[in-house]
């Protein structure tokens, strides 16, 4: 099989890749060749004796910065018209379902993994190159957000998951919260399973998840809420012309 | 040294513990017993011959459910006074920044690593269980989300960054985004460094980053800035006495 999604990862740790997608529904992806990973080391890429990729930020302070010429170079030699390079840093746009959605159907992503304090940010003036954060915590680098953004893109690829797991009914695929799920045991420390999904009733059983998936994102997550309500009546969000 | 953070984490692929943190600073700092990291089989708490773990949603529906029963003996069996417990989920509180500082200030954190469908929604009626989701975007499981906030905590434990790195002027330490970096060569492609951070002047550096950072954030994090802007007011954000 030819791999229809290919990982091309820049970083100055490329012994962590595959790594954790080497096990399960992303490792057995991986072997079937659903997917196909390279991690290139970036200190390849510099020009001095030493293999300097960073040095002192200017106008002083803690750490060092990745230089935008070396970080340059790695992206320019990787480049591949079609696969979007991402660069992993908590200045970037929030990963969102929507956006994996999107990458998971494309040919396959290059992705700059930052470290110490981050890229000069010339780099990003001068290449075109997505700024990504995985969420709103700081890692010790780019390396973790890349696994955690190809293990949610391989799931969705065609064949990865199987008939086994849902992907229509997930968490923020339809902008909810998943409803809360039950299995057996029946009576478990006194505590029953909810009698409507004991009813054999499907249209109920639907109303009553979609009700608990509503107010759980109503109470956990008032952000997600207001979206998916501004999106149901139809209120334009991003443009202006109502 | 005896470790002051101990991780232990309840999951269906144990083998992916350390994983990528055993390399890097996380690497280092676990060689140096910084930390402990202990990946427990779920499997091992199941009372059947099959280890089954998990078993069909109530009221019907793709994929599986985590049992209540099973997950509940697995987290009794390593329950440890004063380690909170959390589980990975997308239903989760989104983990930030100040959650992470916090969970690392501790002795600690139990991991419970969801998989298909979630859990048994009464496992959360009947334990005390912090559930956390790490962003919006769904993952193969939660051992992803797991690797995330440990690297996360383990960064901040006494001794593991060192003079090297700064962790008071990152993204979302001062509740902003970090302001851009740049770095030598002076001039690359035509692009110099900003003139302000060839001064000199440390008054005028400080003032520019700060600007800086309250633009980029203003800007490509609307929501954070919103918060930002609360907080410097001083207006109450949690409680509604004004």
């Amino acid at each position: 099989m030819t791999p229809i999604f290919h990982a091309t990862i820049l970083t100055l740790y490329p012994e962590m890749f595959p790594g954790p997608l080497g096990h399960s529904l992303a490792g057995r992806a991986l072997r079937e060749e659903r997917w196909a990973c390279d991690a290139v080391q970036l200190r390849d890429f510099a020009t001095d004796r030493h293999r300097s990729v960073d040095d002192t930020p200017a106008g002083g302070g803690a750490g060092m910065v990745l230089r935008a010429d070396v970080m340059a170079a790695a992206v320019d030699a990787v480049a591949d018209e079609g696969r979007p390079v991402l660069a992993m840093t908590p200045r970037g746009r929030p990963l969102n379902q929507e956006r994996v959605r999107n990458l998971a159907a494309g040919p396959g992503v290059t992705i700059l993994c930052g470290r110490f304090e981050g890229f000069d940010e010339r780099l990003f003036e001068a290449r075109d190159i997505e700024q990504v954060s995985i969420g709103d915590y700081v890692l010790s680098g780019g390396e973790m957000g890349a696994l955690v953004l190809l293990d949610a893109c391989v799931r969705l690829l065609p064949g990865v998951m199987g008939a086994a797991s849902s992907g229509d009914e997930e968490s923020f695929e339809s902008g909810l919260l998943e409803y809360p799920q039950y299995t057996r045991p029946a009576m478990w420390e006194g505590r029953t399973i909810p009698e409507v999904l004991r009813s054999g009733d499907h249209a109920k059983i639907a109303a009553w998840r979609h009700a608990r998936a509503c107010d759980d994102t109503r109470s956990r997550r008032p952000d997600l809420w207001e979206r998916h309500e501004g999106a149901r009546v139809g209120r334009p969000l991003a443009r202006g012309d109502d």
